[in-house]
Order: C-alpha cells, then structure tokens, then sequence
C-alpha cells in the first residue's frame, strides 16, 4: 500500500524544501538508504519523531518520497524517492556543484 | 566598467528568485538579449522602473548579472549574465523541465 501524489509546482517545492534543514537530512538519508523511521530518527542529533513525521508527510505530499506500509506485527514502514523524487534529488546535486564551483 | 559580485548561497538566491515573478521575467528577458533599461521597462505590462531597477540592483548582488556602463551622452547602461548567471539559468532551466514533465 503506497501513497504518493505531486500536484504542488516544482519551484514552490524547491523553496519549501531549501529552506529546511531537516527536509533535506531526511531526503539524503532516504536517498542512502535509511527509510524507516526509527533509523531515521537516530540519524541526527536534535531530529525528533514529531520533526520527522511532519516532514515526512509534507516529502509524500510533495510527491519526493513514497511511503509503503508492510501489515507485519509490528507494522513496518518504509520510504523511498519515487521518480520525481529521484529527478528532484538530482537538481538538489545541481545546485550543491553550482554552490561549490562560486 | 562593471560591477558583479557573488557571496549569497545559491539556494538562498534561487528561493528569492523563485519566489519573484519579475525577477524571473527580467532574467528571461536579459538572457533573450534585452539588455538596457528602457527596453526591459517596455517589456512587460506593470513593470515599473522603480520595481526594475530594485530587481537589477539584486541580481546583479547575487552575481548573475553584471552591469556596464558606457561613459556616453546620454549615459548608456547595459546588463548581462555573468558565468555564474549563465549556469544559475541553466539550472531554471532544469526546474522548468521538471515541472513540464511532471
């Protein structure tokens, strides 16, 4: 069971998601690889479970991440970039080298 | 003679620039050639020169333009993208893409 929607406008998104530290840690852990909450809650200092929810639902909302929900005891759930989320990832990669090359 | 400089981070300028439609209009306009002023004032329905020239003050700040003056009479003025302001509108470039296939 996924769910995933991108309705909101690339650049709204962008600035939303520049402007939060927090979004952008969660987004590169996810991109590593670390996409269950609990791992993702112990991957930053200061990241608290309410700091991490929030983003996450605003990341599935935006259509960057999917979430999958396992019905296992106890639930699993995971997350992952959809394509957007990988194509967005890669402008994210852009603007880093444009920042170092200045 | 002319003034550029570049010492804002890129995702701080591409949030103001994101956010601003002239800005993004009178970028549009310099890449496409329009270069001076008088011609960028005309190009755009309820662009006043008061909000143009506060536009050009800023990107050229942000280093993606650069102004020359000429010492002419009547004094003439013109901008263009500077290298990091060629790259900077590629990486537009890119969102307006994203955005188009999303």
């Amino acid at each position: 069971m996924s769910e995933s929607s991108q309705s909101t406008d690339v650049a709204t998104i962008l600035q939303n998601v520049l402007g939060c530290k927090w979004t952008l840690h969660i987004l590169a852990e996810v991109r590593d690889g670390v996409n269950r909450p609990g791992e993702l809650v112990r991957s930053a200092e200061g990241l608290t479970t309410k700091v991490l929810n929030e983003r996450l639902v605003k990341l599935v909302r935006f259509g960057i991440l999917q979430k999958t929900s396992y019905p296992e005891v106890p639930p699993r759930v995971e997350y992952e970039l959809t394509q957007f989320g990988k194509r967005f990832s890669r402008l994210l990669d852009e603007i880093d080298r444009l920042q170092k090359e200045c």
